[in-house]
């Protein structure tokens, strides 16, 4: 009820910023399975609770513009703005997830790149959000946000390489495999939210 | 011609059952595949009819919302509607495909999980169709699609675990990941549904 | 700035067809790959070149939209058809690229089936474009565009048997299987653009 005496508008805005707060905290829980000796299973807990926050939010948004009349922008746009920002925590928990399931052993170092372009996309991410209500300084959110994206295909496909390289078996590039691919989707997803903040500020601007 | 007299949004209503019944039809159908000595080949056969027939009422609603100057809701609306159905009877007909493409022997026991889900999914999805016409108690449907996608994912990433857990060799572990990442894809495309339904709702109600 | 004494709209089509016209290309040097002692590295980075010359079209769309008070047709069109459009060319260099990358032996011939579907595509894509202008003898094009992609996708399965058949070790598999999936999430991606098409067509005309 914290919320009843601002105005409308506000209240999205403050829930995207949540939103992508969100990210922040799941990337940074991310970060820590690929520490020496980390305890991932008590990693995997974290990040699937991080990851139910996530969706309450994302479902508090959706359930607030149904009962809005006057929304900030496009009702479409606020449920794909809300949508591509879920979907970057169901790829970071998922590939959290595939680390535990297939009780993978070490995790090769390449992956910290992914998970710094990850990092380092939520940060962006959660900075813009609030810019979202002057709709100013956000092209060189999403300019950054696409050279990071750029950036983690160079690494995700120089891991691809490494693991057909030779030394690892069959099933171990299939687990690896999936794992660096829930990384880079969760990465495409970072991308896809900035491509829709450039189509909200060209419609809205 | 059937539809001459009847009001114009009947139409649209009446097709989307008609495209929701041919999912009842298509799980009933991938269950069977599931029946010890089944013959997959007949099988794959009928499904492959089955996803014929849901094309067909596709291009129907597509059609309909070309020659129609006013649609019961958006157009756009309509035909995420209707790609989203099909959508489901694809990725349905793909695992029976693949299934016979592949040669797999016995599949795993807890694929079964995945198919009761959609099954149940397909009969929420079909009984809830007509109430679009009404906009009301559609809520409780698309709760228990995300809580019956939840469970398939459950179900999805267990059996994951158990196809890396040793027992599969490297190409029996690809054949049938396959597979039940085409019965999740299933299983996702119904909770896309569902959640296209709910903006439909907040939209028109 | 040779567009500038061009009527707004004219523009949008113009870049349509640029667009387009890189796919062609994009095609026809997916179809040097398959050649005997094709030098693939440089396949390769003649491929990338044209994505980023395809990218540079897409923004050029984009910014133009953002800086355009009346479109041709709905803005959320003009970004579906132009980020379609550019899907398709990822795909096609991913599928270059992969093949190097994995240092990919000897490539089946059956994908020479797949890379003519690809091709007949973009020609058919390059030339419905300027027809959007009159909106005129557009249905030709998506129709045989859809009789394509069932083609395709029998090629698609066709090969994944053939990779499964036992004459492929289980990382063969692994590495093939991800250069067909690119070609077939190619000409899937040509159907979306023709999909896209229909539906403007269906609300503009």
């Amino acid at each position: 009820m914290a919320f009843r005496f601002k105005p409308v508008d506000d209240v999205f805005y403050d829930l995207f910023q949540t939103s992508a707060q969100h990210l922040v905290e799941g990337a940074a829980i991310l970060a820590e399975l690929l520490g020496e000796g980390a305890d991932r299973k008590a990693i995997a807990a974290r990040m699937q609770e991080a990851e139910h926050r996530a969706d309450e939010t994302t479902h508090e948004i959706a359930s607030r513009v149904n009962a809005t009349f006057v929304t900030p922008f496009d009702r479409e746009d606020i449920y794909a703005l809300a949508s591509g920002l879920d979907d970057v925590m169901d790829y970071m928990e998922e590939a959290v997830d595939l680390t535990v399931l297939y009780e993978v052993g070490a995790l090769p170092a390449e992956i910290a790149e992914q998970v710094d372009v990850l990092q380092r996309c939520a940060e962006l991410t959660a900075e813009a959000m609030p810019r979202l209500r002057s709709m100013k300084d956000l092209s060189e959110y999403w300019i950054e946000i696409n050279r990071l994206e750029n950036a983690g295909d160079k690494s995700f496909r120089h891991i691809l390489a490494l693991l057909f390289g030779g030394s690892y078996d069959a099933l171990d590039v299939l687990k690896l495999k999936d794992i660096v691919e829930s990384l880079e989707s969760a990465v495409d997803a970072f991308e896809k939210v900035a491509n829709t903040v450039e189509q909200i500020h060209a419609k809205e601007s």
